[in-house]
């Protein structure tokens, strides 16, 4: 497309304003999407651009209907996880495919420092895009706070933290996925089942956690002794692996909070030489296909589907951008355990 | 930032018109940024904006000034590709510090297929951003075509396929790695270096090839016999280093086109129970950091700085914004051998 040329036998902004019965200044505000303009007069407006098929440019006609046909997907984390990190890649890969699919554009945001957040909010109130998916899992993350005020519809993935009250979320069930790793270790005959934890800051890794103590039914002074977190890296995984073996030494299980994290604990059980499965049983979580299948032994996990969970959260976006009714505002998948070789 | 209100004591589109002593339609289509608007015009309603302190919403402001804040990542390719190779996560890193540090809003685009492209189209038509920098290294890509018709300045990753007269373009000094690469593996005494290229429909690839070329001075004829598209993939340079074994056994040495490619050469390499450096010489490129320190043995390569390049090709966009001169309409940078332990 080019940009729209206004030749003088089109309607103008003059013949809406006629046609709607209402001043020129109305129509423009009208036009403008500005919050001071009465129902009637938004409505009158609107048929009459209709009517005249008035065609204003681009960015002006988004504001009329309020439709950029963009849906930003913004990320508030620091940008070396997001990158490190192939699950990023694979909810980034999810959010393009199934907004595509929805024929909406894509726009990426990253918010990692202050500045960012600044940014990022002038962008996103600026009327560019015509709503948000946002993932935003840590403790202390304004983002939340900041969208709130933008008017936009916005749906997260997992639980933000703050008030949930009126926000919509598409969350997986970490505290289930736990529960399902650890059981399936305990079947196993394991006695002595510790866990590489997330960064406790984040509610999907609290959630893990918790499902790990309810099937060990470890006591809470236990919980500090039996725990690392890992900070859902690679490095993560493997200091906190190391120093789980040194504080447990007759550990013979591990539950993993994420795959990455996994493949670090395998490196740091393959350098202690302990063998794996036979020695210490290793469940993941994820079952990331780049990774999972890939470890040396190829890793047991948690299967969560991100690709439906971002599909979840584009069909409930577009239900919000269409007003129609929303069946849950919180949903929560579920999770289930791929076996391998590590446990 | 909250949605602007409009009071009646502000000044109105009205009084931007009288004062600008145009007509409303007039002062209108400069705040919509139309085509059709005399350059006195665009300048008497722009002074009368700025003396009356007129504030029109968001959308309609930076239309005004045509800023934005925000500046598009445009990525024309595969979205496997982009999240399988970690080179792309580099980029997108980069670009993201870079233009944090102009205060620019990063809003990233992936486009795949032709629907992507005419959906991108519209929003980078649709004033939602300043300028883009756009990544689109393959041959039949039409989003160059697409971009020259767009109202935006663009600046280039390499070389886009088609004229380049008139672009704005960043690129490496691709052709002198490859020398820099096979030189070096000349220099160690090897006497039949073959190597695993990038898809040759990107100028990158072709010009690391043409640097191989130059270097063992090898006949046209033999090209064929004696080099493999890789595809820039890890399965795809494993693919073609078992290709080369079975059709060049006696190869001592290979250029491989991408550190990712390389990792994939290396388990040819050790499954055909070749040794490295010992049997065969194998040299990368792109010196990337989450690659080449980490094979087994670690990997020589040639860098290309990546963030250098994002930076120059932010700057230049920056000076397109600001209409400041520009030094050059195309950089090319240098790149370097850095040595470890695989040739």
């Amino acid at each position: 497309m080019s940009v729209p040329s206004h030749s003088g036998s089109r309607p103008t902004l003059e013949d809406v304003a006629a046609k709607a019965g209402v001043s020129r200044a109305t129509a423009s505000r009208v036009l403008n999407a500005s919050p001071r303009v009465s129902p009637e007069a938004h409505e009158a407006v609107t048929a009459a651009v209709l009517a005249l098929g008035y065609q204003p440019n681009q960015a002006a006609r988004a504001l009329v209907t309020r439709r950029t046909g963009a849906v930003a997907v913004v990320f508030s984390e620091p940008e070396p996880k997001i990158f490190d990190d192939p699950h990023f890649a694979w909810l980034i890969r999810s959010a393009a495919r199934s907004l595509a699919d929805a024929d909406a554009q894509m726009v990426l945001l990253l918010v990692h420092s202050p500045e960012d957040l600044a940014r990022a909010e002038r962008f996103l109130a600026g009327g560019h895009v015509d709503g948000a998916l946002m993932f935003a899992p840590h403790k202390g993350d304004q983002l939340p706070s900041v969208a709130r005020k933008l008017p936009l519809p916005v749906v997260y993935a997992g639980r933000p933290w703050g008030p949930l009250r009126g926000l919509h979320l598409v969350d997986h069930d970490n505290e289930g996925g736990g529960v399902l790793a650890t059981e399936h270790l305990i079947s196993l005959g394991r006695k002595r089942i510790v866990s590489v934890t997330g960064p406790l800051d984040e509610h999907s890794a609290m959630d893990r956690l918790a499902g790990w103590q309810t099937a060990t039914r470890a006591a809470e002074q236990d919980v500090a002794r039996l725990t690392e977190d890992g900070g859902f890296t690679r490095e993560g995984g493997k200091r906190a692996m190391a120093a789980l073996l040194d504080r447990v030494p007759d550990l013979d299980a591990v539950f993993v909070a994420s795959d990455l994290m996994a493949a670090g604990a395998l490196d740091a059980l393959r350098e202690a030489g302990r063998r794996v499965p036979q020695d210490v049983a290793v469940v993941g979580f994820d079952d990331h296909p780049m990774i999972a299948p890939h470890t040396t032994p190829p890793l047991t996990s948690v299967r969560q589907d991100t690709s439906n969970q971002v599909k979840h959260m584009v069909t409930q976006l577009l239900r919000l951008l269409r007003e129609e009714p929303i069946r849950a505002r919180r949903e929560v998948l579920p999770t289930v355990l791929v076996r391998r070789d590590s446990a």
